[in-house]
């Protein structure tokens, strides 16, 4: 039976700031879908690497693309890639009296797990679909679909979220007693990402067609 | 002698896409000085870990704050610690009539090396006034400087920009030729992040303390 959190582990278990972590399943779902993308960390040659990639949550499965050519996924192609993926929404500047006490409002989901290459050509087909609506909701209705050579070309990477934390911070500084009285201003900056500007046809775009509600109205958070 | 571009190591040549990935340090500069935050990989009981960290560059360094209590922190106390630093900017989605050639719009720079903790007070004193200014720029003449006590408590990390790379796509979708006449719009939507909102002044704030230029001003990219 799915819980409404996820289960703590040693290292989804901060050793500081405790009250910032939290499990909510929900609050991480959410997190993951506005997020466009997510870095993903794992170990090559014994040395760290991250890299951005684009992702798409699937009930509690978090899917990542990348191409057959990559690292990573070459890596990963036959006994899974143990990885850290996470998603981080920076929501302000959090401006203290004390230059101790500057930090930053935001929203952060960490998955640890091993992730799998999909070698069930559905999975992958529905996984691509799930991606190319993660891109822009309702799009994969408007695109021409993988053939074979392309889908042939393109790895999934499977991640089921098992282990997973969420971590936040917001509201106003938390300055020091006898710093309140400084005549420094202190508050939140508030700040948006992915915000859209306007739409830009592709030069070679055919007269007439009108950009679709789904690029128009695109928005995410 | 500096040069004005990175040099190559096996890491930090790509396996595909070689057109996306150059070495240029402004480009490189640029591209960390616009990022409010990073993302640090690291490896810790041999599985990958990546977080996020608030940083600023100074010259070929970058610094990174933390905590001295975080895990990260605390395995670099004694001889550094081997991370991957990427900062990445999204500037917009890619949407091509395949879906296939969806992808985004991106800079991305990627920096491998050995972190190492501070210890000298004046760099260290020195650096976190970077990073205060880094989150908005002339802060640090606006608040009160750290104690000894909270100098002691902030670890910062310093890592030279030696092994760097610069990955980045901009322009149109790249359709394949038998695509170009269906049906499907293409183009590019574009993104913008860390756009600010209306500053929040303290709870606590005394009255009068008008917001700043530092903060009414603040822009990034």
């Amino acid at each position: 039976m799915t819980t409404s959190t996820y289960p703590p582990t040693s290292r989804t278990t901060p050793t500081r700031l405790r009250e910032r972590v939290a499990y909510d399943r929900e609050a991480v779902h959410a997190a993951l879908d506005e997020a466009v993308l997510c870095h993903v960390a794992f170990v090559a040659d014994g040395a760290p690497v991250v890299l951005p990639q684009l992702h798409v949550r699937v009930g509690e499965a978090l899917y990542l693309h990348g191409s057959t050519g990559a690292r990573a996924m070459r890596q990963s192609l036959e006994d899974g890639l143990d990885v850290c993926v996470t998603v981080t929404h920076l929501d302000g500047l959090v401006l203290a009296r004390s230059a101790f006490h500057h930090s930053a409002n935001y929203r952060c989901v960490v998955v640890h797990g091993r992730a799998v290459l999909l070698t069930d050509p559905a999975e992958k087909d529905d996984a691509l679909r799930h991606l190319v609506d993660a891109i822009a909701p309702g799009r994969s209705d408007h695109v021409r679909g993988p053939s074979r050579r392309e889908l042939a070309a393109t790895a999934v990477l499977r991640l089921d979220l098992t282990e997973v934390s969420y971590k936040s911070r917001s509201g106003p500084p938390g300055d020091d007693e006898e710093d309140l009285a400084s005549p420094w201003w202190a508050g939140v900056l508030p700040l948006r990402s992915a915000v859209p500007g306007t739409p830009e046809p592709a030069p070679d775009l055919t007269p007439g067609i009108e950009v679709p509600a789904h690029v128009s109205a695109w928005s995410r958070g």
